[in-house]
């Protein structure tokens, strides 16, 4: 009888952490769609998808809110332990960082607006483009890591966090000497350096995210490490 | 016998929550004193502040891993309830709001280094100065009210944002304008509108650290709230 109801209180507990998992997982996916679009209203200039960004901000603040307050009662009611306690840590931690990679995709739909029939919109596309590219791809990497307890995928986006951080100096060396050129544009191009980076930011978010895997499978707080320290800790058994 | 024993166990769990407390006072303190003394450098143009500031973020961000290590450690030995939970669920938030302070805090000392030497960190002076001693005074102010439970010092601080807010908005449109009028320096003032946005997200993350005083005091999660709606549930019984 004993048995059965520490089952029950087991099996329980697991549909909680398989709730908060994937809630967290649905979140991702609202915020990687949501930094999709805001490049894309950059780049095609289509002011409609901006709006939705903006929009639907409130959702993803709303998710965080919701997700946060399950891992506080799972940590009052089930008071996990080991590996069950970091992915509940985990959970808060990532849907931080989601919630912020929401805030920035929202700052780019809002500057979006204010560059909005101006030339200067065709200002560094490429490079957002690219590097808008790269980040969604960090996002859902990190997030699938997360899923697959994936250490080197997780190392992947710590990666190409790097890779972002470099085209983001290039694309504001472009910047700087086009504002050089043309003085009478430097208010339109700040707001291209804001886009730039909100983008740049969002990858340092994803690989915050990959840093949770590592704690999550490794039990180390990886945090201000390195990526060579990363590397080093995924190693150990 | 047990009732003995039961209030050693206590007698330790309060040890313990006044320690994470206390060791995030420290921290807090820490990070005050790195965000004082890189506005100090910016406007002396003292580089050996500026450098002091870069070489102690390493130090805040050990105290974030300890101090939310600690936190961990609780939640996993003492599972507390009610408002001990929030303690220490909150102080896990505000050592992380510490350490991004402490990471702008060394944003500034690095552009202070660049801008080192030149004309243009004259640029904005009055503004970085005033804005700097206001968001110092927001985080001593949040972290008093942390300290005390205090919802209406916490308000206040969040009061503060809207003007640190306006004033950075302010601060902007001078140096656009400036740039505008002397395009050879814009490399230099990209440089103060680094400091400026960083200075502005330090009172972000202090009106941050304000919420969770309403969170400790009153259990409301006020995150994405505005003031009004913060001040509504400070009314609140």
């Amino acid at each position: 009888m004993e048995m059965n109801f520490n089952q029950h209180i087991s099996g329980q507990f697991n549909a909680d952490l398989e709730a908060i998992r994937n809630h967290m997982m649905g979140m991702g996916g609202l915020v990687e769609r949501q930094v999709a679009n805001a490049i894309e209203a950059i780049c095609s200039g289509d002011t409609r998808v901006a709006d939705d960004v903006i929009r639907r901000e409130d959702e993803v603040d709303k998710m965080e809110v919701n997700i946060d307050h399950e891992c506080t009662q799972i940590l009052v009611r089930r008071q996990p332990a080991a590996s069950d306690l970091r992915m509940v840590l985990a959970v808060s931690r990532v849907v931080r960082d989601l919630e912020r990679i929401g805030d920035e995709a929202s700052k780019i739909a809002i500057h979006t607006l204010e560059v909005a029939d101006n030339s200067s919109n065709q200002l560094c596309q490429q490079a957002m483009r690219y590097m808008g590219a790269e980040v969604v791809k960090m996002i859902s990497g990190a997030l699938d890591a997360f899923a697959r307890h994936d250490v080197d995928g997780a190392i992947d986006v710590v990666r190409n966090d790097k890779l972002v951080d470099q085209q983001y100096a290039s694309a504001l060396r472009e910047l700087i000497t086009y504002m050089m050129e043309d003085p009478r544009s430097i208010g339109q191009a700040i707001n291209i350096l804001w886009i730039l980076r909100a983008i740049e930011r969002i990858g340092d978010h994803a690989r915050n995210i990959s840093e949770q895997v590592i704690y999550l499978v490794k039990g180390t707080d990886v945090r201000h490490s390195s990526l060579t320290e990363i590397e080093e800790q995924a190693n150990k058994d």
